[in-house]
């Protein structure tokens, strides 16, 4: 599964070949070795959805919130034969090549759009959804899981990753990209072919903003960055820790949210994904997909999984931010899941059943097999 | 439905009988007529369960995370013929009466226990998690429900609430108390016996904790109450408005999390449900109930639901502090679900599907029928 495969020399960030959908949209491959044929083209009949998302601020709770009805439309669940994300063979799909190796295209069904006015109506209190929603597809291959890439496509899927950061960072009012993957319908997936999502905020995520303002506190306080110090107290501890290899470790956090929640973080001070030399990345990537390998052997079926990469802001404090990735599984124990219910949604307090100690314990032994 | 039955006339808060079960947990009686024969014992051979519950502290979010490995061997969705809510007839549960209105006993899987040490160790990261988490029983029908509660029940409910929070409020560490009920499998719930959840935290749960600085921010600002300015804005929008009685409105929020969210909130500035007269705490669950019952109606079958009342901390702010019950189904269509998955659980930004004034709406149509 983790063979490395033979890997592509070194070039230029960015896609290898950019096409239009059908309805305006835009699409980009990233291959896993240069000169594919990209000239397919969408023959789609695809008419244009109107998209008009509007952010609403919570007053209560001092946050935006994105207000997306036409979502309410999007595909669901649709059978392997009517995947919109396969490659186009006998039928047109989203990706009008009949292979790929990773590609990144505008969501049809998006929470955040470009190219409407940024300007909202003068009480602040609501303004327009300008921002992207892009989704990234791993492998062509239906049932590919992004734990089983091999290291050529994991460094084609971080060359994608810095490239959507740098360019998404690039767009008008556009504050935070966040890269992530959601697997699994117990948690929401309504498209099982292996895919993440690379969402562009106009305003800086409530959670994002609060671990802002808490490492500043820190930094304030000690002179120094706050993931720096919790990764030496993890490495000093060493009953969390999940995996350590070059340049990065992986541990169960001190006191995690989920049952089997596992940071991913580089030991040296690193702040976003297109700060990494692309062979970090390539490390950090191969490192994400061992512990969801890990993931999916500790019960008897594959697990679901939220992951992604907690980064910078595009401008706002980077100056306090120490990338990670965020990996872990709702699933408490074979067939039951951990759920945010009262105490969590109405009150913000979390109660996890899981000992984090035990939790690392078990992952060790797993990733060892 | 919602006739008005014969209501017993004003008594002392407070239960009408207290027992202890096998294991030397209390169980409280609530009698909607008072005179009832609360004298059974219980006499299963039940041993107490070792329950430890650690808080942790949450270093990149500044919270405390309660850490309850007990709970992993709770009950789980047992067939009504095991109900461990049900009254005791046939079988000994945890109810000994052969009967009862309400009735109010620690869980026997608690997430926070009293009774043990409160200091934590030195380093400030860690601490016992003290504290009381308490199941309240709205009828002693296994196929009840809150929505369909009568008067007499509802005054019932509402005296233990007021007496809980109260009594709850006075143990040592206590920080604030969250009433609230859960209700489907969907989120999570593991018993289908018509119940409620009462926490008592050593802590200011984090959402808690926001609402409460962002309310402080405003009255600084402004000399206002925010709740109280929602409340006079909602009232003079008028297209959120779900219904409005004597001294209480019921609307979905501006800028709601969830797809059919419903905040009841008491028009006259009200601190916390002790706070509330009598009468008015009727008249709140009974408005309450009412919203549940819409929520019924919306979709073909009866909808998964979390309710609570956001309430003043024991101490902490509470000049600020405005009550209000939040009601909300995280269905958002016939058959789907609203999930928190990567925008929501790793950086916080909710896209909700449902545009406010639609779910209104909707509301309203069910509502009146």
């Amino acid at each position: 599964m983790n063979d490395h495969d033979d890997v592509a020399p070194d070039r230029a960030i960015g896609p290898d070949a950019r096409t239009r959908l059908a309805d305006g949209r835009t699409l980009l491959y990233y291959d896993d070795v240069a000169g594919a044929d990209r000239s397919a083209s969408d023959s789609r009949p695809l008419v244009a959805l109107e998209s008009e998302p509007e952010l609403r601020y919570n007053a209560l709770l001092g946050e935006w919130v994105i207000i997306a009805p036409h979502r309410q439309e999007r595909t669901y669940l649709p059978p392997e034969s009517e995947c919109p994300l396969c490659p186009s063979r006998e039928r047109a799909t989203e990706i009008p090549a009949s292979d790929y190796d990773v590609v990144v295209f505008e969501n049809r069904f998006p929470s955040l759009v470009s190219g409407v006015a940024i300007d909202g109506p003068p009480d602040g209190t609501r303004r327009p959804g300008i921002g992207k929603c892009e989704v990234i597809c791993f492998s062509s291959d239906h049932h590919a899981t992004f734990a089983g890439l091999g290291a050529a496509r994991l460094r084609t899927v971080s060359r994608a990753l810095i490239d959507r950061t740098l360019e998404l960072g690039t767009l008008p009012g556009v504050e935070y990209v966040l890269c992530f993957e959601n697997r699994g319908e117990e948690i929401g997936v309504t498209l099982n072919h292996p895919h993440g999502q690379i969402y562009a905020y106009p305003f800086i995520p409530a959670k994002i903003d609060r671990t802002l303002s808490v490492a500043a506190d820190h930094q304030a306080r000690t002179g120094e960055c706050l993931m720096c110090s919790l990764v030496a107290r993890e490495l000093a501890d060493g009953d969390r820790l999940v995996a350590a290899v070059d340049e990065f470790v992986a541990f169960v956090p001190f006191a995690p949210r989920w049952p089997f929640e596992v940071h991913i973080v580089p030991t040296r001070h690193v702040t976003d994904v297109p700060a990494l030399a692309e062979g970090s990345a390539v490390t950090m990537l191969e490192l994400q997909a061992r512990v969801l390998r890990a993931f999916d052997r500790l019960f008897p079926s594959p697990a679901p999984y939220i992951a992604g990469f907690i980064q910078a802001p595009v401008t706002d404090r980077r100056e306090v931010a120490h990338l990670y990735a965020e990996v872990f599984t709702p699933r408490r124990a074979a067939g039951k899941l951990k759920y945010l219910a009262g105490s969590e949604s109405l009150a913000g307090a979390v109660s996890n059943d899981v000992i984090p100690e035990t939790a690392a314990e078990m992952l060790r032994q797993v990733l060892a097999e």
